[in-house]
């Protein structure tokens, strides 16, 4: 017998036949002689016309009571999916993030989890019931509600099976698995069986949208077994996100080709080559809340350099306006700027013992003529910026050449 | 500097721009001098919503979970309240039942209150703030979300003001207070200054929907001081509901007249005149969860008697086939019903000191020719069930005769 925590989308509780459906999944976990702890988000759209209620009243709605608004969209999911599993025979108690004690800071719309309180769940869980628990949300020390912000749902689920000691995360979601790449874009993508934390949190950062960023950090940090599943197809395995060394000794060297279409790139010509230049550069950038993904400076000529960085497209207009002010005062030369540029990556923990993958990844892109206009390396993660027209063709050869079409993992 | 708890129902929270006109009000209060606690139902609909949310999963939804699901409906308004009242500048906290802690025991659906803890409200309340509550809800001793049942918002308004010995609690409604009469029936009909609660205990029992039965026994015997108010008109002082010791030496003798169309009559003829036998034909109804309004039994001829009820007509053919198979088991002779019956009531703490009420009730009901098929009294309210078809001129001329026509109470 295992613990099980089952965590589902608001896609896959969307209706209320979704709800019957995710009973029925629940059901039969249990009936394999598992105990299920299962988290929910609000149903599809719900969270959203949450938001759009209370900006109907207010521009700049308070955050605490954004969140006692917004929290009862999972209270209602909650709730529908144990009237459904009861519906089916099957024992089930529903808990608010206040009542299992899903203690967080007071950051309201963006806390962070302290503590969960185990005991009650425990005991439920003993005597036979199915636990349900409102995603994204818990409560501070005051007893104010909280929400732990976009996607926190999946973080609900890996820090409940952290603190239960759960066997294994379940997350369900619209898609059956993790994938070489996107296979909208190569037909010979294929759903890997297992990948590591820390290649998950590169595909995630890099635009694979199938988890949370922080759900991976949290279940990486905790051992937490994390397996993503479709809870719509019937019967999958899904991928499991775990430990380099619980993999099988023969890898692939990369485990993925990331891709992200929204890049802006900004470059400052003629910079200064002192102390201080790229935080006056990118600390006021930072204040006006850009997220600022690359930056590469290189090495100068003549006393100055170039540093370039790149932005999400949304933000272009206003980093371009800050960098104008910015280069006056430390007078650099010019600022360029393109809106059309993609980021490529390829992941894989088999680059640390493999040399020559930079040079590969190189010498594929250069057969098809694709000019390479920045590039940035990790551990685990080579990325290159490049025109997006190029997007498709790049991801494609590179799929190839990696190895990655058709073999099984 | 007075404590004023303003209740809002869901029509005056229906809409945003409805929640920004309460928050206006209540804003102007406070700018009066007072301290304001805010009671609010959920939006108009939505927990008609809920609960077809709920139908949608199953017919017969756990009880625990249906007030998890329902519960949220005013968890919204207290959220979106603040937000309106933030936005002009006036400090307010949202509290959910729970976090009030409304005590309640465990009945789910239609839980009553055990005791309120007004400590943190008058924490806010002495630091300026204004507080919203979710009405209709509370938790009980181990933590589980309770409702009230419908109409409970009234209630934990009332709860509330006798928790925090408010000055008064304010009722407000889509009505301008308590009329002698439905003025869509005698267009002289007034709205009454003051009612005693016993007399508007009458008036709600006896079809009169301004106010919750349950929120006017519990202010009176709390003596928390009621008043009903419009929430879409300005600057009328409404209907207050309060002890009769309070209420200026000259009354009229009778307050106002209820009547309820929903009537359905039953008599069972040629009952054995034994012990027993009124039980034995009543049981089986309420047994049955039939409510019954009117039991009438006069004194017997012969050895046997005559025994007549009243109830909904909604509950009329599941009555009439529970008295077939008494009639059978007690041996009476026969049964009658008539499903086109109407009530009519007159109210008014003052018949107790003036002889003569019923006779002139009778007499002008006569006078018009309306047969009076059923009589019943009780200290302060004299009610007949006559044809439906004379209901309407029933409740003109006695509201003549009684002197409530356009009479300043």
């Amino acid at each position: 017998m295992a613990l099980i925590v089952q965590k589902y989308g608001g896609t896959s509780v969307g209706t209320p036949e979704r709800i019957q459906h995710v009973a029925r999944r629940v059901a039969r976990a249990q009936a394999e002689g598992h105990q299920v702890v299962v988290v929910v988000s609000a149903m599809s759209g719900e969270t959203n016309r949450l938001i759009a209620l209370s900006r109907g009243i207010t521009a700049n709605p308070d955050p605490r009571e954004l969140d006692v608004v917004v929290s009862t969209g999972e209270q209602v999911t909650i709730g529908l999916l144990c009237m459904a599993l009861h519906a089916i025979g099957v024992k089930a108690k529903s808990y608010t993030g206040a009542q299992v004690r899903i203690l967080t800071d007071s950051a309201h719309t963006k806390a962070r989890i302290l503590s969960i309180d185990g005991t009650t769940l425990r005991r439920d869980l003993e005597a036979g019931h199915v636990v349900v628990v409102a995603g994204f949300q818990g409560v501070d020390g005051a007893g104010n509600i909280t929400t732990l912000g976009r996607g926190g749902s999946d973080t609900t689920g890996v820090a409940l099976a952290a603190a239960l000691q759960a066997d294994e995360c379940q997350i369900y979601t619209d898609v059956d698995g993790v994938y070489t790449t996107d296979p909208r874009i190569v037909p010979e993508a294929r759903k890997l069986e297992r990948i590591t934390f820390e290649e998950m949190l590169e595909m995630a950062s890099l635009g694979s949208k199938v988890l949370q960023i922080r759900s991976v950090e949290f279940a990486g940090k905790y051992k937490v077994k994390l397996r993503v599943l479709s809870s719509f197809a019937e019967g999958g395995e899904g991928t499991l996100i775990t430990t380099e060394d619980e993999r099988p000794m023969e890898q692939p060297i990369i485990s993925g080709i990331a891709f992200n279409r929204d890049e802006a790139k900004l470059t400052v010509l003629g910079v200064p080559d002192k102390p201080g230049t790229a935080y006056c550069i990118l600390g006021p950038i930072a204040e006006a809340n850009i997220d600022v993904d690359m930056i590469i400076q290189n090495v100068s000529h003549d006393g100055t350099t170039d540093l370039s960085c790149t932005v999400s497209r949304g933000d272009h207009d206003r980093a371009m306006a800050i960098l104008e002010q910015v280069r006056e005062q430390i007078g650099a030369r010019d600022i360029l700027s393109d809106t059309t540029m993609a980021k490529v990556s390829i992941v894989g923990v088999g680059m640390r013992s493999h040399p020559g993958v930079a040079s590969l990844m190189f010498r594929t892109l250069a057969a098809e003529s694709i000019n390479i206009q920045m590039i940035s390396t990790s551990e685990i993660k080579i990325s290159v910026v490049i025109d997006e027209k190029y997007l498709e063709l790049a991801v494609r050869v590179l799929h190839k050449a990696f190895g990655l079409d058709g073999v099984a993992s």
